[in-house]
């Protein structure tokens, strides 16, 4: 595929040394290799190479969302592929599917799911801050999403609209208020997940999913470790993301149908065993 | 949505007490919580409840592909669903692209990106091994999705037709012997993914794909931790897996671009510096 | 050194088929590997080979504190040699260290400190509970490391006698209940640790630590795997343990040297900064 | 304890504002929170306050070898006390161990062992290279441990004159070329680690061990991770070190006592299993 104007490139030549740019005629990044001409890469194949006023190799690659993401400015209040993934993968996202968000953010997320339930799913997000929508519907044009994505400026918490949802996404930093319109939303036995970063926020969110018509309740946390795979020297790299966030999984049952025993079974299962060696 | 006979049913009373079975009129599971009458839940919606003949509440769940995949029996050839969707989310697989896979097996894996990329992608998966491929095939038509998987009962190391493909995903013991053909079937800047369970493979395929015309090569590791998320006593579990797989990621790129001293460089840029704190 | 009647050996065939056991003359141990002639080892040296009545080879190892720790009955109730280890090193304990211990248990973590600070420090160890006192007084004789622990009957809560220790060790499910006490007990800048499974734990514990007296509060947790190391198929292994506890790491300092101002900055230092890649 | 010239001080404001400095009268440090009248704390306890010219609280905290070893220069060639603590609990190490130490460097190691064993037990050092001989030697009578080490400016691969040594721990690049050295100087059954950083290096050494009369072979690493621990918002720090080194832990044992049915028997352990949910 051929490199037109308005186009983005990744400007690779290492993984430390690496540009995300809009391609535009006459456009030159200066940088420690030299000069690049990025208007010269106009009709130019991803994948192909070009050099800089160094004679520095770069490498024309066609940037998926994952580099928008790991490239994007507001690092702390991204979701992060290994996250995004992991609830794709989680909740049975696929072709098809409709998706309730509560958070949309910069819409980020809600670009990544709709890029996997269209054409025949979609998403329906909501946030109240009337900046984030803004952002979020520049975002989806950007990413050629909207037709997928309905922006709803509500407050949630008043209840949302739809009904038969198969997943339901929340990120905010109350997630356990909003539990009740989101069952009211999903589809029986549909997906819940909520994105939260503390011990705090699992903690609320786990106990009162577990009292609102959920079961199936799981928190997990996705940790990534890049290696450094060489000839005769291969080994973890010495750095590492410590933390992104916890993900509370769970699906909507009937209401009521716990007994206070059963819940105490639950944690026993856990208590009974000591840790695997 | 309502149960129907043949379908699929993940009868859930608590994290480690849970069965995964087709529904067929008559069918009794016995379980150390009592009886529980499978047949009996035809009509009934997903989501509601049943009780054992021991008055135990079991939720009826709409099994995902994560529940599939978590309850197979060949838990040591599975591709876990956090490796899975971190291929997903980090190659930037979405409905249209084209996938070609390199190493069936049941198609566990072809199915699940098969379920991404329709209706408008698909997965073209080559595996030497006629048992698979039987065993694949049924498994693509019991899922559904056998007209989004091509299944070529080839061996790919004579070549593979396909050309442009977005992203390719080999998973065989020595996916460095594939390197040249998968290079052939992608396009420029295409998405190389190799599932290799052992430091020796990552060692391998990553100094290969180096001389083999591939670029931003990463090896990474995903690891997932359950968290207790109780009032008062949240902590994280105490057993945990221990490794599923290295995935190594890389792409197409022209051939012959990089100079020795430019391969040097990128061994450099991690030397130099300690662990961070 | 010679095995005598009395003394401990780890029969080893494999690391999952190893017994840990006193050997005594006549003893035979019936394993699935053939019959293990225990008292035919006295009289060899350590580090010798006998053999079952199958053929099966059997190593005569001598154990470590670390083989008594891991083949112990209560798994849930010990502290871990990795967590034992790194508070040691943490905390610089050394020979002539006198070590304040908060919850004596079984005493094997006094046994593990006796042995380091041998034969000029000592440990003062208190435990409200009489049942566990006995069973102390029993293990620390049976470790010869009677002479250097000092076990007290008395509620900690209630004050403790000693003063100018070096290090202190608190294993309660309260720590935040003994903080003023153990300012008293420590010398100026002494090191404070406490053994804290949950995160309920650590928050109360660290925000107690804060307004308490002591500076330098770090929360940790370590994590051990294990690695398959085999020619040609090196990968870690596939389990884990998940979790064994936190530690909560401080040093007495003078009382009441913060201001508000203060405690805000060093929030504020990890909020600025995003993952590290 | 009173602070005295020659003393070291570790000038601690929080975590990441904090200095490690020898008291010299006169002295002053200048840093963005203002200058610190280092000479002014001679005389005052450790554990006390003082304030910078712009009034910021600096508390006067005794270094332990933990804050030297965290405060050095040469960060990619310490072993952290994370591991030195494992070493220590594993082998255990305590007072009166005699210990072989192949590969001196700057004798942190040496140091932190010796103030373990002594003042019955010591540390017996090799190290071919002369300059680092000399930087040991300065270093142990800094930390007047000099009593309690032994340098040896010998080649270890033409053997070492130490018999019946305890624990041996290698710091070499090729660990596995001095494997009978240490085999001859250790007691039956004593314990080797071996410091190893590499994939290849855990692989060729493990390998080379179990021909060479060690039993009991084991590979870890130890992964550390901080907790931010605050009221209400308690998580995992977002930085972590991504890794320092494997540890190759074994025994020594009666040579020649494999066969080859029997090392099969261990590699078949571990592949009958998968992963633990």
């Amino acid at each position: 595929m051929k490199i037109q104007e308005g186009s983005y490139v990744l400007l690779f030549h290492t993984p430390r040394k690496k540009w995300l740019t809009k391609v535009t005629a006459d456009k030159k990044i200066h940088t420690h290799l030299g000069v690049i001409d990025v208007g010269a890469t106009v009709g130019m194949e991803y994948g192909s190479v070009i050099r800089t006023t160094e004679g520095k190799v770069i490498f024309l690659l066609e940037p998926t969302i994952h580099d928008f993401i790991m490239k994007s400015e507001r690092r702390t209040q991204i979701v992060y592929p290994k996250d995004l993934g992991f609830i794709a993968a989680r909740t049975g996202m696929k072709n098809g599917s409709k998706i309730l968000e509560v958070g949309t953010g910069s819409a980020a997320t809600a670009t990544f799911f709709a890029s996997i339930v269209k054409p025949d799913g979609h998403v329906y997000s909501y946030d109240v801050n009337p900046d984030f929508m803004e952002i979020a519907k520049r975002n989806l044009e950007k990413a050629s999403m909207a037709d997928y994505v309905t922006l709803n400026h509500h407050d949630p918490h008043l209840g949302v609209e739809e009904r038969e949802m198969d997943i339901a996404i929340v990120d905010l930093g109350d997630p356990w208020t909003v539990l009740d319109q989101v069952h009211d939303a999903l589809k029986g036995s549909g997906a819940f997940v909520a994105i939260c970063p503390t011990m705090n926020q699992i903690e609320k969110t786990a106990t009162e999913l577990k009292k609102s018509g959920y079961a199936d309740i799981e928190t997990v946390e996705l940790l990534i470790r890049v290696m450094e795979a060489r000839e005769g020297m291969t080994r973890p790299s010495m750095r590492m993301i410590g933390h992104t966030t916890y993900l509370v999984f769970a699906r909507k049952v009937q209401k009521k149908a716990h007994t206070i025993d059963e819940q105490a079974e639950e944690g026993d299962e856990e208590e009974r065993e000591g840790p695997e060696e």
